[in-house]
């Protein structure tokens, strides 16, 4: 089956239309029909090449919203006409320890990327930017009725980025979480933590979204170019999830943690990070790391969405502005997430 | 009350005999004869200046076992003639929220320590390495019958430092544990890890000790030397407790982790550690540190030791030979704790 797609031809040139080939439907499979798919600044970094090499030409795009158009024989879990996601990864070894934990992203044969990954039959994998695409039933998630599918599609990165963590650490009534960066990622971690009950304050670099923080659910917001912040709010919050992929100074946040507090980057620095061994003996405190989330917790995430009536802030746009979102995102121009309406590739 | 005791008249001079006075029984007091004081690096560390002035003379001690003298009005949980203990800590404000959840060495107003320390009443704390000391009732521990008294000294530091991150991180049946370091702290680390059911690997400079950590309860021993100890273990371990208070590749270490695996310091390096954000995020990793234990956890600590039979391994000397013994500790040569017989100092 050869379906219309949006693919990066080589390392930073623009993408482009395109064909790509989709496998049969095999007897575990689902053809889903694309509705929407979100633009994550991964998507950039990898056709960019900033994070090596890749299979060009590469389809990005692994916040995926769609219907079911097809099931193979063995499906049960999806039926035709339903809604449903796929997020990051479309296949794991599905027997290692990590898989039988319900942590297919740590797969000690590697998780299979959504895009520009090799799948367990050999070929590369292409994401998102598509009409359709046919995945593995256990790699599908059910989107419950009551998320907008524009608002949807995000959840399945930025949403389990941000809910794992907040979950791992306990975010909830009687908490107090830090959020630092609102972009993306920042603006799904403090609905949720809202939702989960917690006390949710926003770290940015400036004060211009500051409304927009508390209309998403902040309590409080303060400027990270403030060094006032840093010695207002020490020992403070339980719980600072990072979601800045850049050098920060590591020292300034764990000052703000309190006794037991952990501090959660789901982004990675370029460069190597440095800390004072004191600040987490003196305090017992916890530096740590995330990446997305498991099936099983991204299908509860997606039901608490629903059931809180989170979904991501979005704007949706058409094939054809891809290009264009890109460069917004990369001038941070964009609250918060840019959704492709797949049906403007047909 | 005046009593004999060993003092650092200033930084970096040896220490000799003197007198300090100690205050009368107070209504929640214990007056203690000591028996033991363990000399631990801190000690060391404090009576050379190297963490910053101390109010000189300086009495050292904080690994404490005695037997009580008198007892005031209002304690009832210890009576004359117990066999008790005393760690790093003589008082706390027992109000906030840390003296509450048992976290007494994180208490808001700061932890009184036990020598070197302002007490809440002004005066100077001077430590162990004397006859006698009082302490409030709520500090004093009580030490097991089935623990020799010499050997049960250096679990008031050396044991609850390393017990308390064992119990935190899930150190038992089923874990691998690495212990980085034997030395006093890394020796109670084996046994107690051991002891609580984990697989115990040591992870010494050389393979000089091997044969001391597997009597100690190590089921493996690995020279950090060799650089094929790091691409060997790579990913092996559910915890690492590094006891070592020196500059070390964090990056190392943090790749000999399995997913979700923590490093948690015992001791402080020098300088400014560095790693790298993605050996935490890529497995969600964790780095973390932990400074002794509270006094509910540090009974629970000596209850186990008593158990399980365990107290650390020492060498017993007289009063005249503690600057021998401070030698000795800066050159690496006791297994693992040099413990003072005070009757030497009456």
């Amino acid at each position: 089956m050869r379906v219309p797609a949006y693919a990066a031809p080589a390392a930073g040139r623009p993408l482009a239309p395109t064909v790509v080939e989709r496998r049969d439907v095999g007897p575990n499979d689902v053809l889903i029909e694309i509705t929407h798919a979100g633009i994550c600044h991964s998507d950039i970094h990898t056709v960019n090449g900033d994070w090596g090499p890749q299979p060009f030409p590469v389809v990005p795009g692994h916040e995926i919203v769609g219907v079911v158009a097809e099931v193979g024989a063995e499906v049960t879990r999806h039926a035709v006409g339903d809604r449903v996601g796929v997020g990051c990864m479309v296949n794991s070894c599905g027997q290692c320890v990590h898989c039988r934990n319900g942590d297919e992203q740590y797969c000690v044969e590697g998780m299979v990327p959504t895009y520009a990954g090799t799948d367990r039959d050999g070929t590369t994998t292409q994401g998102g930017y598509s009409t359709h695409v046919v995945v593995d039933a256990d790699y599908v998630l059910s989107v419950p009725e009551g998320i907008d599918p524009a608002a949807a599609a995000p959840l399945l990165c930025a949403g389990i980025t941000t809910y794992t963590p907040l979950r791992r650490w306990g975010a909830g009534p009687g908490k107090r979480v830090a959020v630092v960066g609102l972009g993306g990622l920042g603006h799904m971690a403090v609905k949720i933590a809202h939702a989960l009950g917690a006390e949710v304050t926003v770290l940015s670099q400036s004060l211009k979204k500051r409304e927009d923080g508390l209309r998403l659910g902040a309590d409080d917001y303060h400027a990270t170019s403030d060094p006032e912040t840093f010695t207002r709010l020490a020992g403070r919050f339980d719980l600072i999830v990072n979601t800045v992929s850049a050098d920060i100074d590591v020292n300034a946040y764990l000052g703000l943690l309190a006794v037991d507090g952990a501090m959660v980057n789901v982004g990675v620095a370029p460069g190597p990070l440095t800390f004072d061994g004191f600040l987490l003996v003196g305090s017992r405190r916890v530096l740590t790391g995330s990446m997305i989330g498991g099936i099983a917790l991204t299908q509860e995430m997606l039901d608490f969405c629903a059931e809180h009536g989170i979904g991501a802030d979005v704007e949706v746009v058409s094939a054809d502005r891809i290009n264009e979102a890109y460069e917004r995102v990369l001038a941070s121009d964009v609250r918060y997430r840019f959704v492709i309406d797949t049906a403007t590739l047909a």
